[in-house]
This record gives structure tokens, C-alpha cells and sequence, in this order.
């Protein structure tokens, strides 16, 4: 509101789509477009506003922003102050300078770059379509979002008609498959990956078409077969309930692979996939009171045991719907087995969680909302583990073998890779 | 309050360290002390509450403590119910009966024991210690804190007056000190390792007496010292400004390790390590409004390059200063070369931001809070990444090597190792 005098130019009318394509082609590069062809939006005139201590640039189109001294002086990409090769600021904390300002700023080669003297002498150069892009103006914030994160479509089993697949060779060899495939797999939080050779070795293969598996105290790939003495629940034959994996974990692996090497013949070792985040919703509109509670009360998860000749005893008091600061899920918890006999909360709010609890996971395994299905060998289930909950059914162990294997790759890389495959394969998002 | 008539006993007096002892010892047990010997605490009575659908048990002693019906039947202990070599629940979801009442409910073995019989003729039994520790008092909840994590101290170079050290050799082969050293690292956030050998390879047999490395983009152990075209500026010989690692990574990396292998013998190349939340704490306190700002003004932290022949582009948005819920900080988020130049706040907040960090920097770079001093060969500096900024200053290439190998461990497996090592040494906690 302050600065809104400063629009003197008409805006221009761009939809959001296009300035995202701008957006994320020039996010790794500087100054020029990704085509090194002519920049399409040149500066029409350049102002110093000593009074607010801006620089104003108006581009030929009519748009206008406003820069701050304090941020353009931090930000100059001259030689001295950036490090070009690895993206990185030279200027130092202690020199940022509060008091910057400009002796001098004009427009240059035909308004393709504003070049400001500063009062010690310094000068800088700032490309017009960098400088577009950092606009400050709510839009051009809205508009990097997505590179963060996708937004999400959340799905009940109506809803997700079909559900999103992708061919295992494909991803294996084709980049562009990759890419659509990490993109589904952030939208829906789902995706079965179809035609894994049938023997193990494959969930590994696929992790690092990503980057690199994310290793916990059951390894780094493991198998999940019935055993003797087990030292987690799922290598026992009974039904292993809708759950999240590893809520003992602060730092909960993001995405999950399982794949289906040997499948039981008889009835039974079906599969059980909800968007837990999509039913929190539901309950949130339906039973408030539950869904606070869910949100509010912290839970004691935990981990007690060997696997590969480490002994683990993980702990952690989280609630099993994790919100943000605004109120958005970021994360289920939801396990059972994993869960601790140790409740620590006042003793008047146990009987209300356990109504929460019991409404919550009965909207989580109704068939409206849970996918339930059997997988066929060969085929291997991707999906988000902040946000999917996955189950299977029993069945009898000694009438045939089931085997199943699976790993973690963690949201931090998969996001990496989806920004890398974009800069590569859509330039101009073309 | 609402049960506040049924502590007819008298309360016993007993200090909270006892009673951690007795926790911890019986975290991962049942129904026993760790040592098999009589119980000190056996049960005097008990009644069944019906109003309240609460078992009331009152301990030799006096203590009183009540347990819901519906979270007693969820936690029988019975085989059908709780797997014991897993430590898992094996009742399901559906099965948690909300309307669960007694029809009887008495001591037995001399008080050792309670035995449950269900209105649906289902039998628990429940060991006198297990319902204790499972107590739903609030210090009975308080005294289980310290298991989750440690409480911190605080400190700046005055407080600090010795660094914690330990010995490399003996981290590796005894697990009383690899447990001290544990410790220390929650408490302090940073000890000082001494006599590792003066060859690459040592931070990993550290980080293997713990668990397994963290994984990031630039590989398990990395090596830091001067390298042409470098994809981070740790790569060049210039100063490396306070700073906590990788602050795009919204899986931020628990705990560094960085060993001196060759030192530079010039002037130059000194270690800081400051401890950012005590320093955030006096911000708080000297300077509310900046405080204010990094805690609310998101980020945008961001890293591209390639790293053993892996491509990535990392990228997140949190305040430099992140608290939890309670307005307790849990991770401090600053490095200037991995700030981006893309700001997506209001353009009116920047200059107060830019002053809040240059305020902030300022007292994280006072010799009052920052320590400052010259690793020899051999050290291994261990700290927590989520609190602590590290930094170095300033050194000419070509005058002689430099050479850092470094790599990460999650607090996740530190705290788990730490309890693993706790319930080994000291069963009863003596």
C-alpha cells in the first residue's frame, strides 16, 4: 500500500501460467533468457526513491516494481560479491549495509539491464529479467510456489478413477517419464509403477534413477517375508493394518517403494492404500472435535529392536495429524503396532483420543476412501509416506510364499531431481 | 481435578531422579524390574470406577494413580494382543473397544500384578511396575522427557569455559564414553573429539559407532579443501562465514562431523563455532522485534550444482530462526551464500529483515559467544547442525594444503543409539 503512488505505468495483463514458465527457466541463470533470444519484457525507465529507499523499474508492458536498496546491494552479481559458478553470494554478512543507497541508476543496452552506482563507488548490474522475476509483488511471489512443491490433488477411491501408472523401463530410460512420474507422484501421493523385473534388486534401481536410497535401521532396501522371531510386525503372516511407516522417526522417509517380487496365491496378502491426508479432511468437516484432538494431543511412537545387527530404540512424541503453522497436514502418523502403552497426556483426554482415533480409522478403511486391490509380481507401489497410509490383509503362511521389497527416498532429493529433469527438459517450460 | 477424590492415599514423597531410573529401565521391559527382584512398589488396592470408566490403584506407599478402561484394554499384554519379541500391539484398529468395562478387577500376587476380567470374558494382566511407569500424572509424564531428548545448556564462550572433548580411541572401543559423548552432543551441541588419526576415513568409523552416515547431494564423507570451480564456496579459500549446514534441506542433516586431516600454516583457516540459539535467546531478549522478524519471515534457502557426477537443485523456504509450536527453537537455518536472491515477502518487510540478520550476525560473531581457535590434525569437531553455526576464517591458497573431511549423522540414530546404550550401561540407571 505504501508504494502504490509508484504505479504510474498500466499494468500489464499476463496470465500466472506464463510467468511461471519465466520463473523457473531463470531460476539457475542470470540475466538473459534461456534461448538467448531478445528478453521479451525490457525496462521502459528506471527511478531512485530516496524516500523509501527503492529503486522503481518499469518495464515496457506497463508493469511496475519496487526494489529495495538494502536487498539490491546484497544481491549485486558482480564478480566481488557472487560466485557465479556455485550460485552462491561473496558479499559477507558484516558488509551487508543497511544505509546503501544509489548516487546513480539508469536503464542500459536498450533496457536490457539497469546499472546502479552506489555512494562508496561500488557498481552493480542487474538484468531486466532477473529483476522481473524477484519482483516483490504478491503475484510474482504466488508464482514460484510450485517449484517448491506441487500443489496436491487429494483423492478418495471414486475420485481417483484410475490410478496414476508409469512403465518401469520407461523410467528407467527415459527422462521425460521421470519427470512425469515424480510429478504424480507429489500431486497424487500415489503412483504403481508397472513391469519391475520379478527378483529383487529392483526398488534400488528405480531409487537411483532419483538419487540415492534413504537408509534407516532396517537398511537401506529391505525385504518383508514372514520370519521367525521378527523384529517388526510385518514380517509376521497376520494383516498388517492401514499404517505409515517409521512415525518414530523425526525425520520420517518421504517416499516409499514396495515391490511385489513373490505374491501368495491363496485369499489373502491383499493391498490397502488411503489418502489419509484427503480423510483428515473429511473428518475435519464431519467431527471437528475429533480432528482437533487428532491434531492437538501428542502421541508416543516408538521402536524397540535389532535388524541387521544394529539395535535400535527409537522415540518420539508427535500427534498423529501433523499441521503447520497454517494449519496445513504435513504429515500421518498412524501405526498401531508402533504406537507406545506409555499416553502422556492428562488422563480426562484419553477416552476422547481413542473416540477420535476409532472415527479416523474407520473413514481411513472404508472402501470410499481405501484402494484395495492385489498386486500382481513385477509391479511396485510409489508413494508418499507424510501423507498415504498402506496396509495389507493376512493370509495363511505355509501355503506359498509371499515376498516383497521395499525402500525410502526422502522428499528433499525427489523434489531435487523434479527441479533438475525440468531445467533440463522444459528450459522455457515450453 | 475431576479424579481428584479418588487419592484417598497419602502421596508418597519420592524424587523425580529415582523415578527416571525406574522409567528408563523398564521402557523396553514387562511387568518386571530390571534386576528380578522383588518390586519396591507393590499395590495395596484396587477398584473399578464405573462412573469415571477409570481403574483406580492405589500403591503400598500411598501413590494413587487412575487408568482408562478403554486404554487398559488396548494395552493388554495377553499374546493375542501384544507381540512381545516386537514389542507390538497386535489388536487392531477396529477392535479398540471404546465402551470396554471390567466386570472384575483385583490384585494379584501379593500385589505384583492386577488382573483384569472383560464384560466380553476377555483376561488382562498388568504388572504393578508397568502401571506405575504408565502412570497419567503430570509427573509421571515430566519424567519421561529427558528419554525423547536432553535438555540443552546454553552457552557462550564465557559459559563454555572448556570445550566437552572426548577421545577418539576411546569412542570406538568403549560404550561408556561413546555414551558420555552422546550426551554431551544434546547437551552442549558440540565436543571436540581428540587423537583420531591424521588420515581420511575417520569420521565414518565414528559415525558407524553411532549407526550409519546421512546421505546428502555432496555424497557420505566429503572432503573440504581448495578446489577450481567448486560447487560450494566451502570449496574456495576465502572465509567461510558463520553458517549451519545444507538449510535447504527440509531433512536438515542432526549432526556434523569435521575432522582436521591437513592444517593450513599460515594465518588463517581458524575454526568459529557459535551457539546460535543461546545467541537467538538474547536477540530475543535485547531485541524483540528483530527476534520477531527471523522467526516469522520466510527464506528462500537454495542450492544447485552437481556433486559426484549427481545433479541437484535444492530449494526451501523457512524462517532463519524455526520454532515449534511451543515457541521453542528447533533449528536455526543461516548461511549466506545459500540465501537465494529470490525474496517472496511483502517489499515493505525487507529492510527490517536485512536489519533483524545484520543484528542477529553481529552478536552470533561477538568473541562473547563465538569461539575461535585453530584445529590441530587429528581433532574432530562434532556438533549439532540444527543449533550450532560453524565458520572459518579466511586463508591463502598456495601457501600450503588445507584438507577437512566431514560427513553427517541424523539425531534420530544419535538418540536411539544413546537409549540403546542407557538401557545396556545402566539397566537401573545407577
Amino acid at each position: 500500500m505504501l508504494f502504490s503512488s509508484l504505479l504510474q505505468c498500466t499494468r500489464e495483463q499476463e496470465g500466472t501460467t506464463q510467468r511461471y514458465r519465466n520463473a523457473t527457466s531463470a531460476l539457475g541463470t542470470n540475466q538473459t533468457s534461456g534461448t538467448g533470444a531478445p528478453l521479451a519484457h525490457p525496462i521502459a525507465n528506471v527511478a531512485v526513491d530516496h524516500d523509501h529507499r527503492m529503486l522503481r523499474v518499469c518495464w515496457e508492458g506497463g508493469e511496475v516494481e519496487v526494489f529495495p536498496f538494502v536487498w539490491l546491494k546484497d544481491n549485486c552479481r558482480c564478480s566481488s560479491c557472487y560466485h557465479a559458478v556455485s550460485h552462491s553470494r561473496l558479499i559477507l554478512m558484516e558488509d551487508i549495509d543497511l544505509e546503501a543507497k544509489p548516487t546513480n541508476a539508469k536503464m542500459v543496452g536498450g533496457g536490457q539491464q539497469v546499472e546502479v552506482v552506489w555512494q562508496d563507488g561500488h557498481r552493480s548490474t542487474y538484468g531486466a529479467e532477473w529483476l522481473r522475476l524477484r519482483g516483490f509483488s504478491e503475484e510474482n511471489r504466488r508464482v514460484r510456489e510450485s517449484s517448491f512443491r506441487l500443489a496436491r490433488k487429494y483423492w478418495g477411491s471414486e475420485s481417483l478413477e484410475k490410478v496414476p501408472e508409469a512403465l518401469f523401463q520407461e523410467l528407467l530410460t527415459d527422462d521425460a517419464a521421470l519427470l512425469g512420474w515424480l510429478r504424480q507422484l507429489e500431486v497424487f501421493g500415489f503412483v504403481k509403477v508397472n513391469g519391475a523385473p520379478v527378483e529383487t534388486g529392483q526398488v534400488r534401481r528405480l531409487a537411483e534413477r532419483i538419487a540415492f536410497i534413504r537408509k534407516t535401521h532396517y537398511g537401506e532396501d529391505f525385504s518383508v517375508k514372514a520370519k521367525l522371531d521378527p523384529s517388526n510386525v510385518a514380517y509376521l503372516n497376520g494383516p498388517l493394518q492401514l499404517h505409515a511407516d517409521l512415525p518414530y522417526y523425526e525425520y520420517k522417509p518421504g517416499v516409499q517403494f514396495i515391490h511385489c517380487v513373490v505374491q501368495y496365491e491363496g485369499v489373502g496378502g491383499d493391498t490397502q492404500v488411503t489418502d489419509a491426508v484427503h480423510v483428515a479432511h473429511q473428518l475435519q468437516q464431519a467431527h471437528p472435535e475429533h480432528y482437533r484432538v487428532l491434531t492437538d494431543t501428542p502421541v508416543d511412537w516408538f521402536d524397540i529392536g535389532t535388524d541387521e545387527n544394529m539395535e535400535f530404540h527409537k522415540l518420539l512424541r508427535l500427534p498423529m495429524i501433523c499441521t503447520d503453522k497454517n494449519g496445513e497436514i504435513r504429515r500421518i502418523n498412524l501405526s498401531q503396532p508402533q504406537r507406545n502403552s506409555h499416553f502422556s497426556v492428562p488422563v480426562g483426554e484419553v477416552a476422547a483420543w481413542y473416540a477420535a482415533l476409532v472415527a479416523y480409522h474407520r473413514l481411513l478403511a472404508d472402501p470410499q476412501y481405501c484402494l484395495q486391490f492385489k498386486m500382481i509380481p513385477g509391479t511396485i507401489l510409489t508413494f508418499d509416506n507424510l501423507r498415504i497410509v498402506h496396509g495389507r490383509t493376512g493370509y495363511l503362511s505355509g501355503q506359498g510364499e509371499r515376498h516383497v521389497e521395499g525402500c525410502y527416498v526422502d522428499w528433499d532429493e525427489v523434489r531435487s531431481r523434479r527441479r533438475v529433469l525440468e531445467s533440463k527438459l522444459e528450459p522455457d517450460h515450453s
